[in-house]
């Protein structure tokens, strides 16, 4: 069974810098590039397309909340409608930019708290199916929530993901924190392995919960972050 | 010859109302929709999109500078990469929409002070052009300045506009303020017959100077916006 | 005893209108002044605040949350801190615009979600004891939920009020909405005098519900807002 | 002759960290602290205030441009209204959370381009000179150009400042990058001494130019910025 590893790119903001994108674009194979709500702006996203594509990354749209401020880690109430149009909206933007540079985008990964709000509300769910399916793109969701349901009974081509650097709650959804936690490189392959073959984690109590690990998540964010990317692609060499 | 009528529309924002532009689009051919930089949002462009199609006209993106404070009305010092990374930013986030309704666009528009930057300025109107044919469309744009010299050069298709309800200045130059004035419905036909035809209209100081009326441009926020361009309409029957 | 009418001001923004604050003028005494995170800008403000003045209003700030897409009127997470910081951010604001016309501000009033937030969440109802202990300054408040509670322990003066122009549900909480609904000028002299002498209201299923009436609120942008506010103030002209 | 130390502080924004303020501190006199339109918000305003406060510095506010994604070194287009307002705006916010740590503001410094663009444009300087009279505040500011022509007329009292890490050109105005280049602190030193002894620096074409070195200027985002305060703090040693 073939695993893919993707990381969020493209986060910084102006003058702003972050995450260290390049140093982990050998390690991963799908980058989620962010477009302009949460993070990034026009200069940013372009040019974070033409490094994914010069290392030959898969490229995804990576929407968020219209929120800088909290870099889309504030759930905001928002209705289906403005969900779908917030994702079809920033996916565009970044389609045009690939369109620029002769790539089609191969996938849609929500960001934050917009993927935290449609693993518990289907409304949210919706919207982001609403989306996927006009836009003719398959998405990177979390398994048994809302999410992962909608989209099976609406059709959207989804694969699953299991965050190696986010600690998991005893429902096995990951929490969503504003900063991340440093996570050891050592620890890192025998949890990723363990996921995949398993189909288990350990939560923050320390119980066994069930994960789907279709593909890696990675956060440019992370203390480490190259260190951890490159374990993780080491543990999955056979598999990608 | 033939001409063609345009509007810039969804000019709206959150709960903020703009301009009529249903009321306009019977007399219109050409929608030039704002993209969510100087005005509107991601809700108010789909909506905008689906109602332009329901009148069968034809839809472009209306990119402007990211004020909306200032409605893209007040001039930015951008860069060459800057103008064409906001034009294919806002351009590919209306395609997202365009794509889910099953519709190509037509042509791209900028807005404000990002036309009247292009006029005078090498570097905007060349940035402009990077975006035009990276994108693949045509563009609105204004004859006589830099941005036609341009567009020639660079071998961008492009429209020449005139404004009916703007003042020209004396070197033929729409003067850009930051609402518009009232224009009376009953010298608009006489003023479009004499531009397309003759190629002159009448600056602010009494001079007769030279314009290329391709299109004519009709604003949704003019006073008595859809009595002129019922009159533009009506004087241009022939012609569209 | 004795009523005031207060009404949340100066939320046009940039080349949008909002409201017909003028008019509502001569029939309020508190003006709540937007503050450019929900709706305004700083000229608006500077302009709003002198109006009110020139009316002989007391004045005050009308903190919303920071999304002017959504007026303010989606919720969204924030935290105790969040919430002090952006109301003494905004309310300081528009301290400068005020000491600028040599006037005192006279109080805080929560805009939209900011305030629906509070009367069920205790940490937004602390965050914002906090901002109104720091400025010294009073609020106006809703009866019988977090936020009165959290006031009268802290020892924040405050003012409870009744909304003329929006609906209650069964637990005496007014319903936010996107737009408001028109409500009868006819009305709301009946409304008001029960609210004020008797303490009850009509819910939307029929029910009486307690309310606290010290303050009567109108909005701007109610249909027929001006009606409304002079059917208030002339139901309560012996009480102001 | 007395001489200060002033340096531009708070200008992370949301999850964005930038510059190194605290480990300046120690080697400066006067912090500007940004205000939210270029660069900051509320939490990061509040904080930087109190570390400010403990270190024992004068505290001013740091206006810039509304213009995040160009962090306030674009120019833009805005009328001396405007400028007033922005300014005010913004001095009246960090006023709120410095009458909540009961301190009082001691200046206000310009930002960037608005800071660029009065000692080009009476206009600018005016609306700057509307603010600093309106506020009462003194201003930090740069000698032989509009802005100190303006303030010396109007009468608003103003230090002018010398810039240890930018580069000057002929005029004697200094050169505003989107980025600071590094600087030695070892050359530093001497710079600082001419500039206040002298009142001359050394143009980017290598000509002597003359300066009002009464303060001097260190950016924190300047490469090695901790050893460049240090380096102008010890050469002033005895003038602070």
């Amino acid at each position: 069974m073939k695993v893919t590893i993707n990381c969020d790119m493209g986060e910084a903001f102006g003058i702003y810098r972050f995450g260290s994108d390049e140093a982990l674009m050998p390690y991963v194979t799908h980058a989620n590039i962010a477009c302009g709500f949460h993070a990034s702006d026009p200069r940013v996203m372009w040019q974070t397309l033409r490094t994914a594509k010069a290392h030959g990354l898969n490229i995804g749209s990576h929407p968020g909340l219209p929120d800088r401020e909290g870099f889309g880690r504030r759930e905001m109430k928002v209705s289906r409608e403005e969900v779908a149009a917030m994702v079809i909206y920033q996916t565009g933007a970044l389609q045009g930019f690939a369109a620029t540079e002769g790539i089609k985008l191969s996938h849609i990964k929500p960001h934050g708290s917009l993927m935290g709000m449609a693993q518990r509300l289907d409304h949210v769910a919706e919207g982001l199916a609403d989306a996927a399916l006009a836009l003719g793109l398959p998405m990177i969701a979390n398994a048994d929530c809302c999410m992962s349901d909608v989209f099976a009974r609406r059709g959207v081509p989804f694969t699953c993901e299991f965050y190696v650097d986010l600690d998991y709650d005893d429902d096995g959804r990951q929490i969503i924190t504003k900063e991340h936690e440093p996570v050891s490189a050592d620890v890192v392959g025998g949890l990723v392995i363990r996921a995949v073959t398993e189909g288990l984690t350990r939560s923050i109590n320390g119980r066994d919960v069930a994960v789907t690990a279709q593909s890696i998540c990675v956060h440019s964010d992370t203390p480490g972050a190259a260190d951890v990317a490159r374990a993780v692609h080491t543990a999955l060499r056979d598999r990608l």
